[in-house]
């Protein structure tokens, strides 16, 4: 029997999207090298103008991740300094930020439902329980991240389909 | 206090996203009205040769939305036909896939985390427990087509900005 929880709806989908993130980027870097294309093309392609280019969405996107870990867990988050400027450097983040969600143990999530989460945003505070903070921003906030990292990929002809999206 | 329940992260996740996809669409709509720009264009664009209109990527995240609150209350799912071609039939069928979701009660979710669950894919049936199901398939994909739409309209010029996306 599958039982319900915090945890069991919050660091299992970053963990698993995470690495397929991480096999999105993989793709991504032989793609750049079959083509020869400078990977920093990809790494700063946009979907528009004043959009956050894929370097910047897979920053954000482990941001989110491990914010939500520690916010629902009552735990100080683990800085990461967004110094990366390569395929490499991500998939250590990536990799750096699952090991990171992977490590709370399943009942430091109990009771996160009602945890008072407030998150900082430019000129306000935003207040939410646990459970309207995962809803309404942490997997919002995640997705389309991890999504509009994949689209910007997709949009400069890398062969990517949905199944890595989904489950790579 | 808040309520952990299958109800709590499934239904309302939904219907706050289609909601902000309405409003995303009406100013979609509008941009298009003040631009002078044929609405058929914009529903007809899309990020890659190879990827879905934003018109499809409507009609896929109502289709997850619905298919999720069904199948994890074990009821039939309704079906929709795919006949929407411009901005106000999307809005019909966001408002129609919204009653849909709401109509349901919140314990006809109770123990859905133990549900099996079987998705037909071409060429193959995927099996999850309630609980996978939602997390693995049903969320990733369903915030999948709503970024996506997002992302087809500001690629297009459409001014919008990610409060639209989370809290519209």
């Amino acid at each position: 029997m599958t039982k319900l929880s915090m945890h069991a709806v919050s660091a299992p989908v970053f963990v698993r999207m995470l690495n397929n993130l991480s096999t999105i980027l993989a793709k991504a870097e032989k793609h750049a090298k079959a083509k020869d294309v400078d990977p920093a093309t990809l790494l700063n392609a946009r979907l528009a103008a004043d959009m956050f280019p894929l370097l910047r969405q897979v920053q954000i996107a482990t941001d989110h991740a491990k914010g939500a870990a520690a916010r629902l867990t009552g735990t100080q988050i683990e800085a990461i300094e967004d110094t990366e400027t390569n395929f490499e450097q991500l998939q250590a983040r990536i990799r750096r930020v699952v090991s990171i969600v992977a490590s709370f143990r399943p009942e430091q999530f109990d009771g996160a439902e009602n945890r008072e989460i407030s998150v900082k945003i430019p000129n306000a505070e935003l207040k939410f329980s646990g459970l309207d903070y995962l809803n309404q921003w942490a997997l919002p906030n995640f997705f389309f991240h991890v999504t509009t990292a994949y689209a910007i990929l997709r949009a400069n002809g890398v062969e990517l389909g949905k199944r890595d999206f989904l489950m790579s």
